[in-house]
This record gives C-alpha cells, sequence and structure tokens, in this order.
C-alpha cells in the first residue's frame, strides 16, 4: 500500500484546495487596493510607496477626470458582459436541463428503469448498483458539472472586468505595474478556477459515495457526467462568446481602423464597447470554461479507468484519487510560480514581459516535476495493475511518474513551439510581417503556410506522450499524461486572462482619452498577451488530444468493443467523418462571425452616417444598437454548430453502432487537432505580424511601418482574418474533441445495449 | 466462366485503345484546321463555311499582323513550356534513378537475392518467381509508369501550346467555335493520355507474364511498380509545374493588377509569358500526370487484389482483366460523349457553356453506367471469391456492377456538389463576392468557410462509396468503385484541360492587342474552365481516397497486418502523425510560392523601373529573366515537400513497421482529403467571385463591380490567395495520399520481413 494514509488523502486534497482560494482571495485583494474613485486614487499614489511620476501629471492632464472616466467606461463593459452572460446563459439552461433529461431516460432505458442490482462488470462475483441509479447520479453530476463551468465563467469575466481599468490606471505609474495588476488578476481567475473544480469534484465523490458505498465503478461511472457538463457548459462559452467577441471586433476594424482610419478603440466607434465586452466574454469566460472542462474531463477519465482497475477492485482510496492529489500538488506548485512574477521579480521595461511569462511556464514545470515525483511516491503503492482491453498490466510508482511528467513536458515543449511561431521576436512572424511589402495576399499564404508548419513539433510531442505514457500504464498512463499537461492550469490561465485584461486595458486608455504613452505601454503588454493566449490554447488543444484518447480508451472499454479495426468499413467511414467534422464546424463558426460582422459593419456604417457630429466628436454613439446585433448572432448562431457537436455522437452512436462512433472519434481527433493548433497560430502570428509593424521596435520593422502604411494596411487584413480562426472556430474545436469524446463514454452503456439500429435492421 | 472469351479480351482492350488513340488523332487534325499563318488563315474563313465575320474586319484591324502575333507568342509560351519541363526531367530523372536503385535493393532484400523459386502465399502448394527476379520486374514497370506519366504529360503540354493560339483565333468567330477548338484540344490530350495508360499497362502484363507464367501473384506484385512510377512522376510534376506556374500568377498579378492597374496578361508585364507557360506546365502537365497515375494505381490496385482472389489462383484471365476492361469501355462511352460537345449540339452563347460541360458529365455518366452493367456480364462469372484478410467473400458479378456504378454515380456527386461550391451561377460564390462589400478579410473568411463547408457532402458521397463497395466486394469492391470513378477520365480530363486552354487563348488575346470583344469571350470560357477545374480536381481527390483505401488494403494484405488497431499505440501515433503530414506538405509548398513569387514580384518592379518606356509600351519587358525565376524557384523549392512524400513511407515502415505505417496512411487519407477538397473548393470560388464582379452579368454583379471598384480589388486579393491552395497545394495532397499508399505497397515484402527496426531495438 502507499505512504500516504487514506486519511491523509482526505485531508489534502481540500486543503489544497481552500489554500489555493484563499490565495486567489488575498490576489483579489491586492488588485482591489488600485482605487476607481478619484480621491483615493490620488492618495493611493504615496500610500502604495509608487514614487514614479504619474505621466498624467507629467504631461498636466486632470487626472481626476481620466480616472471618473475610466470608472464610467469599466461599468459600461462589465454590464455589457454580464447581461450577455446571463442571456447567454438562459439559452443554454434550456439546452442543459433538456440534455440532463435526454441523459436520464438513455442511461435510464440501459436496463429498462429497473431499481435491482445488476452483477458488476469488472469486480466479479460483486453486486452494483442499478443503472437506473447510475443514470439519475450521472445526470445530478452533468448539472453540476455545469454549473461549475458556468460559475467558473463568470467568475473570470467579473475579474476581468474589475481589472481592465485598474491596469489602465496602473500603467500610468510603469508598464511593470501595469504588468502585475494585470498578472494578479488572471491569477485569481486561475486559482479560483483551479481550486474550485477540485474541490467541487472532491465533494461530489464523497457525497456520491454515502449511496454507492463499496461500488466504485458505478461511482466513477456517475462521476463522468462531470465531465460532459462541465464541456458542454464550455462548448456554447466557447461559441458564443467567440461569435460575440469576433463580431464586434471585426465590425469595428473594419469601419473604424479601415475606412474611418480612426485608432482602435477610439470612443467614436460605436463598436468599440461591444469590443471590450467582447474580449470578456470571450476569451476570458469561454476560455476559463474551456479550460474547466478540460481538467474536470481528464479527472474523469483518469478516475474511471482507474477504478476498473487495481485501484478501484481493491479499494485503494489514496491511489484512487492520485489524478486528485496531482492537481492539489499543482496548485502548491503554481502559487509558488506566481510569486515569481509578481513578488521575486519585478519588471521594469517592456522587452522584459516575454521573458517574464516565460519563465512562469519554465519554473511551474520544473517545480512540478519534483511534485509529481512526491506525490507519485507518497500516494501509489511501488507496484499496481492497471487493466486494458480485458488485459492487464504491472506498472510501478515510478513508471506512472514518468507517464504525469512526460505530458507536463510536452505540454511545454508546445508552448514554446507557439510561442516561437507567435511571437513577433522571432523570425517566422517576421517573415509573415515582411511578406506584407507585396499586399495582403502574400500576407495571408505566408500566414496559412506558418500555421500549418507550426502543427508539426506538438505532433510528433503529442504522439511520443501517447506512445510512452500507453506503453507504461495503457489509457491510464494517458489519461494522467493529460492530467500532468494541465497540472499547471493556474499558471496557465493567469498568464491567458492577463492578455484579453491588458487588450482591454489599452480600449479603456484609448476611449478614456489618456495619453498615447499609456496606450504604447497597454500594447506592449498585449502583444505578450498575444502570445501567451497562442499559448494558452496550444495547451489547451494538446491537452484536448490526450483527454479525448483517454476518454475514447475509457468509451471502448466500457461499450465493450475490443478492436477498433481501421480494415471495418464501419470503423472506415466513421474515420473519414470524423476527420470532416472539424471542417463543418469551423465552416459554421467561422460564416457565422463573417455574417454576424456584415452586420456589424452595416450598423456602424449607419451611425457614423446618420449620427450629426459623431466623426468630429461631438455626437454620441449609439453603443447599446452594437451589443445588441452581437448578442443577437452568438446566440442565434452558436446553436448549430453547439447541436452538431452534442447530436453527432448520439446519432452515431445510436443508429451506426459504438464501432462506427469509435472511428468518428479517433477521425475528429486526429483531423481536429490539426485544425486547431494551426487556426489559432495563424491568428495569433497575424495580429504579432500587424503590432510587431505598429510598433516599429526594429530597423527592419519600421521599414515596413508606420501606422497606416500599405505594408499595415496588409497586416491589418491578416489580422482580421485570424480573428476567428485563433478566437472563434480553432478553440472551440479541442472542445468538439473532448466533448464527443465524454459524451460517447457518458452514453456507452447505452449504444452498447440499443445502439447502431440501423446496421441491426440492414 | 464468363461470356467473354480469353482471346476476346486479348483483342478488345488493345483495340479500344487503339480506337482512343485514332479518336485523338481526329480531333488534333480537326484543330489543326485552324491555320496560324496569316494567308491560310484569311482563305480558311470561308474554306471552313465560317459565314460570320470577323470582330477585326468588322472593327477594321489588320487581320495579317494579329496572327502573326499570335503565332510569335504562342512560340514563345511553347518553348518556355518545352524548356522548363526539360529542365524538370532532368532533376526529375536523376531522382527516379536513384529510386528505381533503392526499389532494386529493398525489394531485391527480402529473401537475400536468392535466385531461388519461393513458395506462394496464396497459391497453396505451388512455387512463385524468386523475390529477386519480382524486384528487377517492379523497378521496370516503375521506370515504364513513371516513363508514361512523363509523355503523358509532355504531350498534353504540347497540345494545350498548339491549341491556345488557335482557340484565340477561333474566338474572332465566336464563342462557339472557340469553345468546340479548346474543348477538341482538351480531347486530344483526354484520349491520347486515357488510351496510352491502357495500352501499355496492358502490353507491360503480356511481356511480363512472357517471364511469369502462372505465377500470376508475381506478375501483379511486379505491375504495382507501375502505379508508384506513375505517381511519383506525377508528384513531381504537380508541385514544380504548380510552383512555377502560381509563382508567375501571383508576381504578375500583384505588380500588374495591382501596383501598376493594368489588364492582366498585359504585355508590357514582364512575368507574362511566365504566367502563360505555367498554365502549360502545372494546369495540364502537372494534371496529365496526376490523373495519369490515378488511373494507373487504381487499374493496378484492382489487378493486385483480384490476383490474390479466385480469378489470379484460377487464372481466369478475362476475369482478372476485368479493370482494363472497364477502362476499355470508358473509352467508347467517352467517345460518344465528346460528340455530344463538339458534333451534335452546338454552342451559340456565353450562357451555354456551363450547361454544355454539366451535360458531359451527366451523358458519360449514364452512358459508362450501361457499359459497366454489359461489361459485368460479360467479363465476370456469375459468382466469384474475393479474399480479405484471411477470410473469403462470394460475390456475384450484378453486385460488381454496382460497386464500379456507385464509385461513378459518387463522382458525379462530388462533381456537382463542386460546381456548386464553385460556379458564380450559384448563392455560394454569389455570398463570397458580396462579402468584397466589407473589404478582403471578410472575402477571405467567406471563402474559407464555403471551403470547409464544400467537403461536407463529398465526403458522405465517399464514405457510402466505401461502405457499401466493401460490403459487396471487400477490398475489391473499393478498387473498381475507384476505377469507376476515374472510367470517364477521358471526358474528364478533355473539361478539365479546355480550362488552361482557354486561359491562355484570353492571355494570347491580350498579347497581341486583339479587341476586348475575343477577351471577354475568351474570359467567358475560362470561368467555365474554373469550375470544370475545380470539378476536375473533386474528381481526381475523391478517385485518390478510393484508391489509395485501396492500395491501403492491398498493403495490409502483403504486409501480413490482420488489424489495424486505433486502439493501439503503435497505430495510433502513425495516425496522428499521418493526419500531420499534409499539413507539412502544404506549409512548404505555399511557402514555395510565396517565396517564390516575392522574387517575381521584386523583378517585375525592378523592370518596371529601369527599363524606359514599359509602362508606355516602347520599351521591351525582359521575359526570359521572369522565366528563370520561376524554373529556378519551382525546380529548387519541388525537392523538399517530394522527399517528404516519397521518403515518409520508407522511413517509418523501416524504423516503426507496417503496423504505424497502416496508421499513417490511414491518417494521411482521411485528414489530406479534407484539406485538399477545401483548399481546391476556396481557390475556385474565390477566382470565380473575382470573375462574377468582372463580367458584370447580374443585377447584383453590377453594385459591386467594375474592375477597379474597392470590391474588385478585395476579390482580387482573394483570388490570388486562391492560387496555391488551388493550384499547387490542394491538388498536389490526392498526389501524397495516393503515392503513400502505393508506395507503402510495393516495399510491403520489405517492411513485413526486416521493418520496424526502431521497435525491435527498444
Amino acid at each position: 500500500m502507499a505512504i500516504l494514509s487514506a486519511l491523509a488523502t482526505e485531508v489534502l486534497i481540500p486543503v489544497a484546495g481552500v489554500i489555493g482560494i484563499a490565495f486567489a482571495v488575498v490576489q483579489w485583494v491586492l488588485v482591489s487596493r488600485v482605487k476607481l474613485s478619484p480621491a483615493a486614487a490620488a492618495a493611493g499614489g504615496s500610500k502604495n510607496d509608487y514614487g514614479d511620476y504619474l505621466i498624467e501629471e507629467e504631461e498636466g492632464l486632470n487626472d481626476h477626470n481620466v480616472v471618473v472616466k475610466c470608472a464610467e467606461i469599466q461599468n459600461a463593459i462589465s454590464e455589457g458582459a454580464t447581461s450577455f452572460l446571463f442571456t447567454e446563459y438562459q439559452y443554454v439552461g434550456i439546452f442543459m436541463s433538456i440534455f440532463a433529461v435526454v441523459i436520464f431516460l438513455f442511461l435510464g432505458s440501459v436496463e429498462g428503469f429497473s431499481t435491482k442490482s445488476q452483477p458488476c462488470t469488472y469486480s466479479v462475483g460483486k453486486y452494483c448498483k442499478p443503472a437506473l441509479f447510475t443514470a439519475l447520479f450521472s445526470t445530478a453530476s452533468f448539472l453540476l458539472g455545469a454549473i461549475t463551468s458556468l460559475v467558473s465563467g463568470f467568475l473570470g469575466m467579473k475579474i476581468a472586468t474589475y481589472a481592465n481599468a485598474r491596469t489602465t490606471l496602473e500603467a500610468r505609474k510603469g508598464v511593470g505595474k501595469a504588468f502585475i495588476t494585470a498578472f494578479r488578476s488572471g491569477a485569481v481567475m486561475g486559482f479560483l478556477l483551479a481550486s474550485s473544480g477540485l474541490v467541487v469534484l472532491y465533494i461530489t465523490i464523497n457525497v456520491f459515495k454515502l449511496y454507492y458505498g463499496d461500488d466504485w465503478e458505478g461511482l466513477f461511472e456517475s462521476i463522468t457526467g462531470y465531465g460532459l457538463g462541465g464541456s458542454s457548459m464550455a462548448l456554447f462559452g466557447r461559441v458564443g462568446g467567440g461569435i460575440y467577441t469576433k463580431a464586434a471586433d471585426v465590425g469595428a476594424d473594419l469601419v473604424g481602423k479601415v475606412e474611418r482610419n480612426i485608432p482602435e478603440d477610439d470612443p467614436r466607434n460605436p463598436a468599440v464597447i461591444a469590443d471590450n465586452v467582447g474580449d470578456n466574454v470571450g476569451d476570458i469566460a469561454g476560455m476559463g470554461s474551456d479550460l474547466f472542462g478540460s481538467y474536470a474531463e481528464s479527472s474523469c477519465a483518469a478516475l474511471v479507468v482507474a477504478s476498473i482497475s487495481s485501484f478501484g477492485i481493491n479499494h485503494d482510496f489514496t491511489g484512487m484519487c492520485y489524478p486528485l492529489l496531482v492537481s492539489s500538488v499543482g496548485i502548491i506548485v503554481c502559487l509558488i510560480t506566481t510569486l515569481f512574477a509578481t513578488d521575486f521579480f519585478e519588471i521594469k521595461a517592456v522587452k522584459e514581459i516575454e521573458p517574464a511569462l516565460k519563465k512562469q511556464l519554465i519554473i511551474s514545470t520544473a517545480l512540478m516535476t519534483v511534485g509529481i515525483a512526491i506525490i507519485s511516491w507518497l500516494a501509489l503503492p511501488a507496484k499496481f495493475t492497471i487493466f486494458n482491453f480485458g488485459t492487464q498490466k504491472e506498472v510501478s510508482n515510478w513508471g506512472l511518474f514518468f507517464c504525469v511528467a512526460i505530458g507536463l513536458w510536452a505540454g511545454l515543449i508546445i508552448g514554446f513551439v507557439t510561442e516561437y511561431y507567435t511571437s513577433n521576436a522571432y523570425s517566422p512572424v517576421q517573415d509573415v510581417a515582411d511578406s506584407c511589402r507585396t499586399g495582403a495576399a502574400t500576407n495571408v499564404i505566408f500566414g496559412l503556410a506558418l500555421g500549418y508548419k507550426s502543427v508539426i513539433i506538438p505532433i510528433f510531442a503529442i504522439a511520443v506522450s501517447i506512445y510512452v505514457s500507453f506503453s507504461i500504464a495503457a489509457m491510464y498512463g494517458i489519461a494522467v499524461a493529460a492530467l500532468g499537461m494541465l497540472s499547471t492550469i493556474a499558471t496557465g490561465l493567469a498568464i491567458d486572462a492577463y492578455g484579453p485584461i491588458s487588450d482591454n486595458a489599452g480600449g479603456i486608455a484609448e476611449m478614456a482619452g489618456m495619453s498615447h504613452r499609456i496606450r504604447e505601454r497597454t500594447d506592449a503588454l498585449d502583444a505578450a498577451g498575444n502570445t501567451t493566449a497562442a499559448i494558452g490554447k496550444g495547451f489547451a488543444i494538446g491537452s484536448a488530444a490526450l483527454v479525448s484518447l483517454a476518454l475514447f480508451g475509457a468509451f471502448v472499454s466500457r461499450a465493450g468493443v475490443k478492436v477498433v479495426d481501421v480494415l471495418s468499413p464501419k470503423v472506415f467511414i466513421g474515420l473519414i467523418v470524423g476527420a470532416m467534422l472539424p471542417y463543418w464546424f469551423s465552416a459554421m463558426t467561422m460564416k457565422s462571425v463573417g455574417s454576424a460582422a456584415l452586420k456589424m459593419v452595416e450598423e456602424v456604417r449607419r451611425q457614423f452616417n446618420t449620427i450629426p457630429g459623431l466623426m468630429e466628436g461631438t455626437g454620441k454613439p449609439d453603443y447599446a444598437t452594437c451589443v445588441k446585433i452581437s448578442t443577437d448572432a452568438s446566440i442565434k448562431e452558436m446553436i448549430p454548430p453547439g447541436a452538431l457537436v452534442m447530436l453527432t455522437p448520439l446519432i452515431v452512436g445510436t443508429f451506426f453502432g459504438v464501432e462506427t462512433l469509435s472511428g468518428v472519434l479517433a477521425g475528429a481527433l486526429v483531423s481536429g487537432v490539426q485544425i486547431a493548433i494551426s487556426a489559432s497560430n495563424t491568428g495569433g502570428a497575424w495580429d504579432n505580424a500587424k503590432k510587431y509593424i505598429e510598433a516599429g521596435a526594429s530597423e527592419h520593422a519600421r521599414t515596413l511601418g508606420p501606422k497606416g502604411s500599405d505594408c499595415h494596411k496588409a497586416a491589418v487584413i491578416g489580422d482580421t482574418i485570424g480573428d476567428p480562426l485563433k478566437d472563434t472556430s480553432g478553440p472551440s474545436l479541442n472542445i468538439l474533441i473532448k466533448l464527443m469524446a465524454v459524451e460517447s463514454l457518458v452514453f456507452a452503456p447505452f449504444f452498447a445495449t440499443h445502439g447502431g439500429l440501423l446496421f441491426k435492421y440492414l
């Protein structure tokens, strides 16, 4: 048995969760010290020992008015985001309720709604709880997952809209102060999400155990509903938020920047509030739900595989909770890592931002490797058995440590490769920027080629992780490798959320009419944020690949499929159709963004043409109509792609059976990963190529600029094309992959019993 | 036994081939009646009973000079194309020679270069020829396939450069006359290629039989080299030609149309000759080699599967030759179909062109269905046995008819869907054109979404064909379904080749300074040509999917793999890496086009800036330097993507073994098909959206135009981005898929014996 007792495990997990939440609160308190009321801000200047002059003071501007204006704008953004999320949640709520009923009915029907206990599948000779109750608990954990995901996204948005104006105000004191405010706010979100995910899952397991008792098979089977709930919510959050933000962004840019030649985030642009709201509902709330979903699913995948292995059958609670223990250690490690960014060192210049964020990745990975080693030694027996498609596999604790570690390090490699291809410090983005010399067309050609190229190393990293972790511990190895990649999720989320906060901060500076030097600082933060956003997406996609493979393995086990043979036509047609799904999905989401953006463009043009004095700054734009266009479009347009993803496994499983469904899952996985990575990186590269030209930081960059030059116009076109790729269709694809896998897993008993109607009757 | 005797088969196949070649010669003679010397042309006007006035005569232009100028330009294009192809063939020749040695050494080593006969694998109790001789014959058929492909491409180019100026001259007499000239020339290429492919294959089989005698296993094993040779050549042809043509096209457009505001194909543009040469070496020679490769591979796949089934073991020659008989019938059917376009009806107006081409597809498919039914009834026994991964399957002749027919009709569906998404007569392209209102960015977003969407129905069509044909006749069913899709290849090639010929004709009209009314006619032909080119690519990709699946099946049989289980990590890593390869390949080819285009732009700009009087038409541009840039770029840049495709199966098979290689093939297949279809359709849609705005044929189109408007500029950017997608990376991908499969099949005995070194020693 393991060194760590069951009791110690029972204590350690919630303690880590509480520490994480406490840390988030501390960070929040620190952020809240930046006052948004004029008087306090003036006093706060000396109170916080900020010795630097404010730029406004240097330039003789009225500090009082600026602060008031910032607070106003922040309020407008926050209200817009809250109102959109409430509308979105209403529609999604209806869908979720219906789906909850579907889950209950489908799973309940497996044994004909019988309330009698059944012989267990894996613990031979024992009796397990009836399928009807597992249906009930699966439905409950589905709803719980959805609610946790919803709360995660909502809180993230609240924190971001609390922090954006504060970052703007801090930018007056220097780039370092602004960075710390933005990063701390990101950390609030990161820790809150990682900790609450862990705590809720932990409590759910313990509550369900009251009913299930010794039937761990049923217990962890019903827990998978948690992953499904989290991911379903994330899908709508990502797609809806993605369409919202990009419709507003593209619409605002096309008229404002291209036609009217006014700066980004200019308050005269009627779509500017919608654009800034979008960053919060798409990049923050959507991404929060997404990564929470990944985390929940990888935990569920590992738990369900463990429950049918020796941990589950021998009732080794500590071993069983190993996935949760890894996450607990992750929270502590990320806590220490965060201090490196906020307390141990201080950023003084723009060029230190990217290295500081990169250091976060390296430090968290290095520390986490030690953490995993310790917890593997403490929590795992020296040898244990994993069941894999009917065969058994002996695994040592060090072997399993290696599985987690390889996932963790593969994540770091993916992060670095993503950084290389999307940061304008390196040649790929500079080449793309250079291709703008010959216009938008070559810019797009080079950008697409860059995105395609950027998949090579991540795919090899994923392939090696899969091979090694599977060789060591079969599907459990892959599940814990995914968990390893996500174990530093708190840090990942912090550096990911920091980007949109900086973006918003820049917008507020522009709208509040602050000095262009503030804007330069927030732009520098934002450029680093584009790279970190791409890195975050890289992590999300890499982990999604591993998670969905693990879920796929669990599904196959539970559906009783012995082999998934590509040479069988049932599987092959699934494979090729599955590989097509990401294209279908992307077509929908991109078209949605395009159509919504067209509507937005027409409205913005209409306002410029009909509202007197708008261009001169004397007339006031009608922000609300633009907000409404984005809201309506995203609510209406998120349904078809959402339905495609949610219904495909149900239809395929019910009519074509588990073999074809296996093919669909594998096809969607191997094809979706590529599009997701290339779309995210292409978009990130275009955005930073544009920023590279705008910033003019090098000799080369200056030959391409300045703003408004032909090169810059070509770069803006690339950036606009990249918007839906990197923020709508790309990141939604990893949810597609995971969600179809976890849904198949949840419905596996139903498909195995009643599925394949078409082939049965043909 | 079948109704058709072996002797009748021996006669029927070469007779059909000879008829096809004779028909091609007749068409050529008809085209050659259009005289390119001034005197003859003037006389020819009445001789050929062309009563219409020539436009030049109406407008009082000097006919003599125009004809001389056309002849000059044609000569320049033809010389440029010939010289490029010779250079290309030299480099490819070296590569092919090395690869031939590799084939011989690898296959010879299977039995340690022993000259002793071996027990057969399938014909139990019999002895088959030694592996060393099969290595020798495989090498020979590889070289033969490569040479036939080379000749096909070269002849196609020769015909196209013979026909282009003649089409221009005929356009003076009306759009109908021009159409017939262009279409007849396409038919020359189509029939020559289909017939010579059949005849060479037939002769090769008969010659090899002199050595192999009763050992049909060895015979058809060595024949697969023919497919590999054809496809290898096609790869370099497509990639090299694709880079050549698009570097010139993009370069010419970016400076000429966008910067200097001169029309397309203006003789002042230094890249104009390179651009027109490119159409002939890329779209004609490259495509010819490509479709020949598909044809050769599908025949080889069907033959090799048949050879290890009851046809081969019972030595039923007619049954064995069924694939060749289907192709023979196809030639006759296409011959009749062609007459519908050239003799039975006459095109009088622009709007009749697209329907006429569409009718070609429908007629050939309908007639071919009857043809297949007849030949299936005549050539096949009522019942026969197919071997499939160790099991046996009873198939009836009507079942096999159904397999061929479903492939044929799936091809038609793919053709129609492609037409719907790429023709500007329908809403998808019109929507893309409409999105140009808001600039290039929305145009690109809508275009990408269109491409993604256009994969849905083709993939379902392919999936249904695979499922049905596999259910009926296992892998042999899939192989003959592919053959069915390609059975109307002569018509497919004719309507495909007609496009670039019209494109060239327009270029010659512009360069010769002919009336803009001529240009309008050739533009109308060209717009229909864009759609047919997309249809042709749709066919090529659809058939490539089926062919490579059949080849994959044959490979698996021959390598002795029993199942390709996605759940095995060896297979899964192959699957995910295989799905990545099309991205890697596309990244290379798109980057190559981009870089070469940049060089071209610089050269063209340099000439405009330094050659006095170039813009005014008094100075002469230096065409040769631009031709050299395209040539050098394409020769240099075709090597890395070529090597990627050619070396991947060798490396994976040798180091990782046949299981991982199976995964790679399946992954590349399911992922590559999607990118190939979407890339071709996106590019075709952008091109036709641009043409839609230029032509201004509808109320809607006129609100977007005219040429030079902002909408049109946005459309030109889309068109330029689409160029490498639709003419370089997209169509090359289907060769990637097929080539890796056929290469694996050829090397299967080696991999099965010596492969998987890495896993063996780890």
